[in-house]
C-alpha cells in the first residue's frame, strides 16, 4: 500500500512537548489571574452559522472566512474571533444570566490569511470581559487583571498603556476635526509604526491640513508624568464635555489602580493611542514589553458602548481585553524567559530491574501524590541509555535502585545537570527531591 | 436593520459558566494526573488535509467528516477524533522526538452525527499514550493513570476492566474459530448491551454454531477472583501460546497495579472485554461506574501495534487511553458531584461606597495573591442587590467595609449560605475567609 504522506496543511502547525508546555502554562496562569477577579469561563461552538459571522469584521475577515456548507445544506462558518460568537451568546443567553456578566473565554479561531508574515491561519485568543455595566470599576479592573497576569507571568518590564477615545473625540471636536474622527483615528492608530510623517500624509488625504495634523500629534505625543498630562489636557479641553467625561475616567483608573498597590510606572497615560477599531468608544488599552517594545501590544482591549446590537435590542455596555498568547510566547522565547523542555515531569525514575516494576511505581505513586511529577522508564534499557532519555527530554533528576539500595532502603538521586549522585534513605526522599525542585536551586 | 437570530447550529451548544465550570475542573485534573505520570501535552491542527482522516473510522466516520475546499483549493476536513492525527503527528516527527513518546492530547473533535441519541456533533476527547514500546509497564501504567485520575475526580466506586485480546485470540484458535475472530470479536462487544441471546445470534451470522458460542460466553462470563479466572485461563488455555502471552501479561498488570498501591477491588480481569475497534492488539480497559453502570465505560483504551503504519514504515506500537469528558460530567451530574455555580471567585466584595473602589481593589488584590478569588462588584448598587447578585451566581462569602469599617479598620464577612455576619479585623480577614472557604465547612 502506498503511504500517505503526513503533512499539515498551510499555515498550520503542531505543537509538539516543547512549544505545547509553555502555552499550557500560559493559559493556565491567565485562566487562574481572570477567575480570580471572578470572570467565569464560557465556551461557544468553533462552527456557527455564516450569517452570524458574515459582515462583523469587514470585507477582509468576510475573505477569509472557513465557510462552507454541511451535511444538513446549512451555510456555515469557522469563528474567526471569541468576540462575534460572544456577542451572539450574550443575545441569546443574558436574561438567563443576568448583568453584570464577566466571562472569559480561550480558545482557538481560524483566519485563511496570507501566511508571509508568519501568522498561522489557526490560533488562540483569550478574551476577558465585563458587560452590562457602564462603571468606570469594570474599565479599571481591566487595567488590574492586565498588571496581575503580565506578573503572574514572570514579566517585570512592561507599560500598560491607557487612553480614552473620549479624550480624542473632544480633542477632534476642538480642533474642528470632528467630522473626519475616523479616518484620523485609523491614521493615528498607526503613529507607532509608521512614524509621523506617513499618519500626517495619510490624515491629508482626510482633508486634514498638515498643521492642523501637527498640532494633533503634538497634543497626543505630549511628554510628561501622568499627572502632568492630565492636568495639561484639563486645562486646554476640560470645557469640552466629551474630553471632560474621558478626562475624569482616565483620572479616577489612575488614581485607583495605584491605590489598589500597581506600581505608577506600570500604567502609562498614552493619548497617541486610538485602537484602530471603530467598536472601541471609551477607556483604551494596550500593553508594551519595556525590552520588545517592536514586537506590538501583546494585551490590548477597550470599552463598548453596544457588544449585541445585531442580534438583541437590548443594549450591552462592556469593557474587556485580550491577551495576544502567540505574540508573548514569542517575546518570551526571545528574552529567554521559556523553559526548553520536552517532559511534564521533572523526575524519571530508572528501570533498573523489571522485577521491582511493582516497587518503582509505589514510590512513584507516592511522589506524585506529594505534588512531585515522576515518569518510570519503561524499558529495562541501559541505565546509560534511559539517562540519556532523560537528558534530551529535559528531566532534572533520575533515580535509580536495584536490590541493593531496596536491601537498604536507600534511593540514588542523580542530579542531570550537576553530574551529580546522592544516596538517601526512602523516608528523605519527598523532602529532598522537593528541595532539589527549587527554581533557586537549579 | 433587522436582527439576526442569534443561535447555535443544531448539534452544537454553548457552555455557559455553570456547565464550563465543572468542564474546565475535569480537563484540569486530567492535565495535572498526566503529567505527574510524565505525558507530555501536544496539539495538532483543527483542519487536515481530508486524505489524511478519510477511510481510518469506516464508511460512517467519512460520511460524518465536515469536509470542503479551503481558500486554495485543498481538499480538508476538521478531525473526527485524536488517534489518526497523533498518527500523523507521530510519523512526522517521531524521528525528531524520539521514543519511548508519552503524550496527552486534550482537544475538540466534529462529527456530523445524527443528534437523537443526546450526541453533539462537537465534543472533547482527553487521550493519553505511550508509544514507541511494547513493555507491559507501558499497559500497567494506563490502569494506574485510570485509577489515579477517577480518584482525582473524587470517584470512590468504580472499576477498571481490563482483559487482553491475546487470550481472546487464543480461545479462539483453540474453539476452531480464529478464522472469524473480527465478527465474533464485534459481536461479544455487544454482550453488555444487548445480552447474551442477540450475541449468539449475531455470531451465528457468522457461521458460529450456537453450541460453540455458548461455550465462548461461558468462558468469557467466568466468575471469580482475578487470580481464580487466571489460574483458569493457565490450565485450560496454556498451552496456547498466544493465550499464554496475554495471561502472563494480566496476571504482571494486576500484581504490579496491587503492588504499587492500586486496591485490588479497583481492577477487574473481565474476559469479554473486546473493544469493537480492529485496532487493538493486547490489553484493553474500559472503566464502570459502580453507581452508573449503563452510561458505559467512562475511560476506555488498550494496545495497538502499530499507529502510523498508513503514514510512516517506521513500526509504533503503543498503549493508552480515552477520558470520555461528556459522559462522565453526565455521570457526576446524576451522581451530584457537580456544584452548581456560576462564579469563578468564592468571594463577592459588595461596592458600599464608590470612594472607597481604591481601598477595595487594594484588599480584593491582597486576598487574591493569597489564593483567594474576590470578585468586586462593578456599581455601588444597594446592597441587597449585590447580596442578590451574589447568591445567583453562587458566591460564598459576601465582603462589606463603609467609612465606618474603614475607620476601625475591620470588614463584615457575610456567609451568604448560613446567612450569618461576623466583624473582624483587617488583619484577620486572609485567615479567616481561608477557614470559612474549606471543603468542611460549607
Amino acid at each position: 500500500m502506498d503511504l500517505i504522506q503526513p503533512r499539515t496543511l498551510k499555515g498550520f502547525r503542531d505543537y509538539p512537548p516543547e512549544l505545547m508546555i509553555p502555552r499550557e502554562h500560559l493559559l493556565e496562569k491567565a485562566r487562574q489571574v481572570y477567575r480570580s477577579y471572578g470572570f467565569a469561563p464560557i465556551d461557544t461552538p468553533a462552527l456557527e452559522y455564516a450569517e452570524i459571522l458574515l459582515g462583523k469584521g469587514g470585507d477582509e475577515s468576510d475573505k477569509q472566512l472557513y465557510r462552507f456548507t454541511d451535511h444538513g445544506q446549512r451555510d456555515v462558518a469557522l469563528r474567526f474571533d471569541l468576540t462575534v460568537p460572544f456577542a451572539r451568546f450574550a443575545a441569546e443567553h443574558i436574561g438567563k444570566l443576568g448583568t453584570p456578566f464577566k466571562r472569559y473565554h480561550l480558545g482557538p479561531v481560524w483566519r485563511g490569511e496570507n501566511t508571509q508574515r508568519g501568522r498561522y491561519r489557526e490560533f488562540w485568543q483569550c478574551d476577558f470581559d465585563t458587560i452590562g455595566t457602564t462603571a468606570n470599576a469594570a474599565d479599571i479592573e481591566v487595567a488590574l487583571v492586565i498588571h496581575d497576569l503580565m506578573k503572574a507571568l514572570g514579566l517585570e518590564r512592561f507599560r500598560i498603556h491607557v487612553n480614552n477615545r473620549r479624550v480624542l473625540n473632544g480633542l477632534l471636536e476642538e480642533l474642528g476635526l470632528a467630522g473626519q474622527t475616523a479616518a484620523v483615528l485609523r491614521a493615528l492608530d498607526k503613529l507607532a509604526k509608521a512614524g509621523r510623517d506617513a499618519v500626517i500624509a495619510e490624515m491629508g488625504m482626510a482633508a486634514v491640513a498638515p498643521a492642523q495634523a501637527e498640532r494633533l500629534l503634538n497634543l497626543v505625543e505630549m511628554a510628561g508624568s501622568n499627572s502632568e498630562i492630565l492636568e495639561r489636557l484639563a486645562k486646554d479641553f476640560g470645557t469640552n464635555a466629551t474630553a471632560a467625561d474621558g478626562i475624569r475616567r482616565l483620572t479616577e483608573l489612575i488614581a485607583v489602580a495605584q491605590e489598589a498597590g500597581v506600581p505608577p510606572d506600570f500604567l502609562k497615560l498614552d493619548v497617541s493611542i486610538a485602537r484602530g477599531l471603530d467598536y472601541y468608544t471609551g477607556t483604551v488599552f494596550e500593553t508594551f514589553l519595556t525590552d520588545l517594545p517592536a514586537i506590538g501590544s501583546v494585551c490590548s482591549g477597550g470599552r463598548y458602548d453596544n457588544l449585541a446590537s445585531l442580534y438583541t435590542k437590548q443594549v450591552l455596555p462592556g469593557v474587556g481585553a485580550s491577551l495576544g498568547l502567540d505574540r508573548l510566547l514569542a517575546a518570551m522565547e526571545e528574552l529567554k524567559m521559556l523553559e526548553t523542555v520536552s517532559t511534564s515531569a521533572p523526575v524519571l525514575m530508572v528501570q533498573f530491574d523489571p522485577k521491582f516494576l511493582g516497587r518503582y511505581q509505589q514510590t512513584a505513586r507516592a511522589l506524585r501524590a506529594a505534588g512531585i511529577g515522576v515518569e518510570v522508564f519503561p524499558d529495562p534499557k541501559k541505565i546509560g541509555q534511559q539517562l540519556q532519555y532523560a537528558e534530551k527530554r529535559g528531566f532534572r533528576l533520575a533515580l535509580i535502585a536495584g536490590a541493593d539500595e531496596f536491601d537498604k532502603g536507600v534511593w540514588k538521586v542523580k542530579h542531570l545537570a550537576k553530574r551529580e549522585e546522592k544516596t538517601m534513605p526512602q523516608s528523605d526522599l519527598e523532602r529532598e527531591l522537593k528541595s532539589a525542585l527549587l527554581p533557586e536551586s537549579v
